[in-house]
């Protein structure tokens, strides 16, 4: 998507060990125009599948969720990394492996939340080594719900998350695939 | 505002401690509609306070703020509760005691995103203790920043956050305010 790329080219920081930084529109500072028009963009290219829901986890997913939620008429949940008092009742648990923290964290949904008649679109911010995604994908087999597609704003093409997905047969749409990145530059996968 | 009493009333949960949950709609399952609808009302409220920015706090603040984000055309930034890897730079700290979590946890914001300059509306979906409302202010005097308003989905009435923040000043405006919660009911403040 030619508008994420440009301004992942303008705004966006390439740092040591594969990260890029692009919170100055899409994870810290949030630009709203920006994520209304990749919501627009993610319910043209999954319109047609019959989504009733859309799965993200927080904290950066909620956005993009919520934004591209307006465009398809459905409601969203978000899957929680830490499990407070307010949470009571049964809940879906997965365990995820974060590279960006280091560690590896549990994350829960109430069950009443998702249902084995949803059919689920998954959105996040960022795809590497799709480890929050694989999270999702399990807590949707959990509920016996369906996975409608994937939808990344932001995938890194040279870590092994997308290819593992689409390999695996799953409808995944990155609205910005990265090739690759140094401290030259970066490079888009051509659609 | 009568749209989100009702709303409490038909589908929030009444939990021993104080607790009042209302997951169903506004913060683990999120009801984008009616998210808008209080976005636009916060719009209505806060249209002549020359906003320049929204600040709230990670995780269940986002959906709000993004929400309302696009009736003022503004950007969103959110104070982090975890420090990650992938934020590097001057930040501004604040300490908040969290009940919910029965813990102290430092937010954090990338001190770009918050300038002297900027006229912040102040969003979160709860307000109790007030203790995330002080330390998101903390921010704003840390980076010179003028507070145009606060704005709550839901106010505990009967806990002290709101009165202190009135006594002190500021514009906060919540869009629901419960006086009383047993296992009979909850009664709201009228408008």
């Amino acid at each position: 998507m030619e508008l994420l790329e440009q301004r992942i080219l303008r705004d966006g920081q390439v740092r040591p060990g594969n990260i890029l930084k692009v919170d100055s529109f899409l994870n810290h500072r949030l630009d709203i125009d920006l994520l209304d028009a990749l919501g627009a963009e993610f319910y043209r290219r999954f319109r047609d599948a019959g989504v009733t829901k859309i799965l993200t986890i927080e904290a950066s997913g909620i956005a993009i969720a919520c934004m591209a939620a307006r465009h398809f008429g459905v409601p969203v949940v978000f899957a929680k990394k830490t499990r407070s008092k307010n949470i009571d009742g049964a809940v879906y648990i997965s365990t995820v492996r974060s590279y960006t923290y280091g560690r590896d964290y549990d994350i829960t949904l109430a069950t009443r939340f998702l249902e084995k008649d949803d059919r689920v679109l998954i959105l996040d911010d960022f795809l590497a080594n799709g480890k929050a995604v694989q999270g999702l994908l399990d807590i949707c087999a959990q509920a016996g719900a369906q996975v409608a597609g994937i939808g990344i704003c932001i995938e890194k093409g040279f870590q092994p998350g997308g290819a593992a997905l689409r390999a695996a047969g799953y409808r995944l749409e990155s609205l910005a695939i990265v090739d690759s990145m140094s401290d030259d530059g970066l490079t888009f996968r051509a659609e």
